[in-house]
């Protein structure tokens, strides 16, 4: 089959990889769309020491696996979690102690022909939601465990910054709270998307510094994360929903001293997002830059590591 | 008057200092004991760019003021808020917007004979508690503060880093809990304390990494606040009690990845850590290093910034 790999020096198309082999617990999944992520991007810089078929998200077809699945359209949780330790046991398997990730961290990836999956990891995608909506359940449910991290009030005021791929379904999120939520924007492209999305936007001058009851950084820098700190009430919160480049200096006093909540978050709920989808509350169509086959998935690469890039699709089997 | 005056370059003992004038909104105070505290010294290296008379730990004796209070043993609340901000009306007049802080922020504190300090401010000292216990007020209220910050349950595993003076007053809280709790010390007088306390120790490599839902870090170094970290459970919570020097570099993807809230906290609860000392909880007495009279106090301070000092005591009025 064909596939996206990282060999740990670079990525290539391989057109002659096995198909995989399927545990007892697996099923077979004929991979029909799939998006490029940051995260991706950052593997091929090195980030989890990954190497092997890229890719998390995703909508396939069953091909082999229970009855009630074979043939249905699936999107798959991408922690395959061991059901035994702490974490498992207390209900979080998203944090299992002896988790792989698919496409992330010591499990096969989606960006190819075929993807072996526990099948408990998956969903089948309601007939309303499109290809296109369900490659953006993952990141979506990333969005919508900010909600499960902390509790956020229709009285509070949000600022979210970063607004890429991520912050801007983050923001679609929140909206959806009834809260006065601004985004701070420096590209043209995430503005005009917020304005028809009737979501407010500054650039970074335009906000007051200690304003937000509640700032998301979906930024991933130092820079970002220092201004995210700086919009902060006093015993404000600040959501981290981005990975970060090394180790960044962070004004760990200012936490200190004006009792700041920083909350972690990263992969959320799979079935609120299909909700949110199924229900048409998030426009992921205005968010897709351009859709390449899996044929030119180097060339895909290249369109999502440019500045300001969108969501970039993979079609796998031209569905 | 005398006092212990820092005036930007060094710490001086001025023994003709006016005796401060007292607004409508004040009482003057004469100051009966007071405590060193590494805030303290802090201060004498450029925190705060505070000038004038230091100390913020004090017990006093009120000279004027309302009739109901003249006389009587007082402890004071440090911040002094305006009634009027948002987060004075919201009920957190220690995170108010334009607070001055006795002795840390553009505030006389109370290494003199007399401080005139807002009425509103004062809290009268059961006669159960001695003025040694009542010096310790201000840091156990700190203390404290951690459970106004989050939520610890009895079957939480706590582990607290950096056993100095705040460090042993949050153990000594956090004790009362029922939880398991483990201090991590490096010398050997905080060990001898922890022992007689009953309270469980380790040396810094004896406490398996990812073990604690709860990590209290009061080191104040950028050192510690990674040993925090990497003691931390998933999705478990790491309370910062200290400030720290300069901008840390700080492991913000681990805090995205494993869901880890990091908390600030900062002035505490005075009443509650009354109630503490007039019940006998909390072992004060144990934690004194050393007392000097007010006139030796500038010796006082080379005492209390000996690595490892414990609580030096200034005895002002000879009580």
């Amino acid at each position: 089959m064909r596939g996206i790999v990282f060999d740990g020096q670079r990525l290539r198309m391989d057109s002659e990889l096995p198909v995989p082999s399927v545990e007892s617990d697996q099923s077979l999944l004929q991979i029909r769309r799939a998006g490029i992520c940051n995260t991706d991007l950052e593997i091929v810089k090195g980030y989890m020491g990954f190497t092997g078929v890229l890719g998390h998200e995703f909508v396939a077809q069953v091909l082999t696996g229970p009855d009630d699945l074979v043939g249905r359209r699936v999107v798959g949780e991408i922690n395959v979690a061991c059901q035994a330790c702490e974490q498992c046991r207390r209900g979080v398997p998203s944090q299992c102690y002896h988790r792989t990730t698919v496409g992330i961290d010591r499990h096969p990836g989606a960006f190819a022909d075929y993807l072996a999956l526990a099948t408990r990891n998956l969903l089948v995608v309601p007939d309303s939601v499109t290809d296109d909506q369900a490659v953006f359940v993952e990141p979506l449910a990333a969005a919508l465990q900010i909600l499960e991290a902390v509790h956020i009030s229709p009285r509070d005021r949000v600022v979210l910054i970063g607004a890429g791929k991520l912050g801007l379904l983050c923001a679609q999120v929140i909206r959806l709270l009834g809260v006065e939520l601004t985004v701070i924007v420096r590209r043209e492209r995430p503005a005009q998307l917020l304005d028809r999305w009737g979501i407010a936007h500054e650039s970074p001058d335009g906000v007051a510094p200690r304003c937000a009851d509640i700032v998301i950084d979906c930024t991933g820098t130092e820079s970002g994360f220092a201004s995210a700190l700086d919009l902060v009430k006093p015993r404000g919160v600040l959501i981290l929903k981005s990975t970060y480049t090394g180790l960044p200096q962070a004004n760990l006093t200012r936490i200190a001293v004006d009792e700041i909540q920083v909350v972690g978050s990263r992969c959320g709920p799979f079935s609120a997002a299909l909700r949110l989808l199924a229900d048409g509350l998030i426009d992921c169509e205005s968010m897709i830059d351009k859709r390449y086959p899996l044929a030119d998935g180097l060339v895909a690469f290249e369109a999502a590591s440019q500045p300001g890039a969108l969501k970039i699709m993979l079609e796998v089997d031209g569905a």
